[in-house]
């Protein structure tokens, strides 16, 4: 059984897969591919760079999976306003109700990836657990 | 004397005037150039149209107000989140700490205006006294 963060994000990526392309991959093959990037492969990505719609959907999505997966829990909805500069400087928060249970700035977002799928998974529960104690102090 | 929340947007709007074109005209003058549109001038406006980064900033700068306003009353730091996309569909979230001050849908983002410039400085002064509520009653 898989941790609820990683099951919705797999759903949120395999819902934007229009054209059936990861049909035949599994899982964690695909999110590692998008999400998963070692200190080797950060060597080859230039510190100064453009990043593009499809990475700044791809963060997005991570965020998408932890407003979705806080409503899974907890019957509230949320959203995600995200803003992105073509530097790759940014902002996103998550809001429920009228409290902010993420809020997170971005530099360099173009290499915003892990180390390795477990973080991924370990980062994204953390995230989870924190936006519920969040929602739990502030909530009326 | 003028209120705040029209105060701080001559602020904000006369801070951007680099070249100092708005040196000779009146606050109220510029103000009314940037968002006082008639329903005659609307007629001359398409419901149907592309948003340039002028009028997305223009917007921006009311929330920007609103939240330096509440700043300058409570001494709680806020920022403004906005996403606008090109057709003029956005959001932008105001949050004051943990908690979302303003959080305000749009559509036909290009046609955003007010009627008359008492109007403006109406909407922004109510604008004001709602965000002090609620972060009155969700603070900690």
């Amino acid at each position: 059984m898989k941790e609820l963060f990683i099951s919705t994000l797999v759903g949120q990526v395999r819902a934007l897969d229009q054209f059936g392309t990861w049909t035949n991959r599994t899982d964690e093959d695909i999110l590692k591919e998008k999400y998963v990037k070692t200190k080797e492969d950060l060597k080859n990505i230039p510190v100064i760079a453009d990043i593009d719609e499809m990475q700044i959907q791809d963060i997005r999505l991570i965020y998408q999976s932890i407003a979705l997966a806080f409503e899974t829990k907890t019957g509230i909805m949320c959203s995600v306003v995200m803003e992105m500069s073509h530097e790759g400087f940014g902002r996103v928060v998550v809001i429920a109700d009228k409290i902010v249970i993420v809020n997170k700035f971005f530099k360099d977002a173009h290499r915003h990836s892990f180390r390795t799928y477990e973080k991924l998974e370990e980062e994204g529960e953390k995230m989870l657990k924190s936006v519920m104690e969040i929602y739990e102090e502030y909530k009326k």
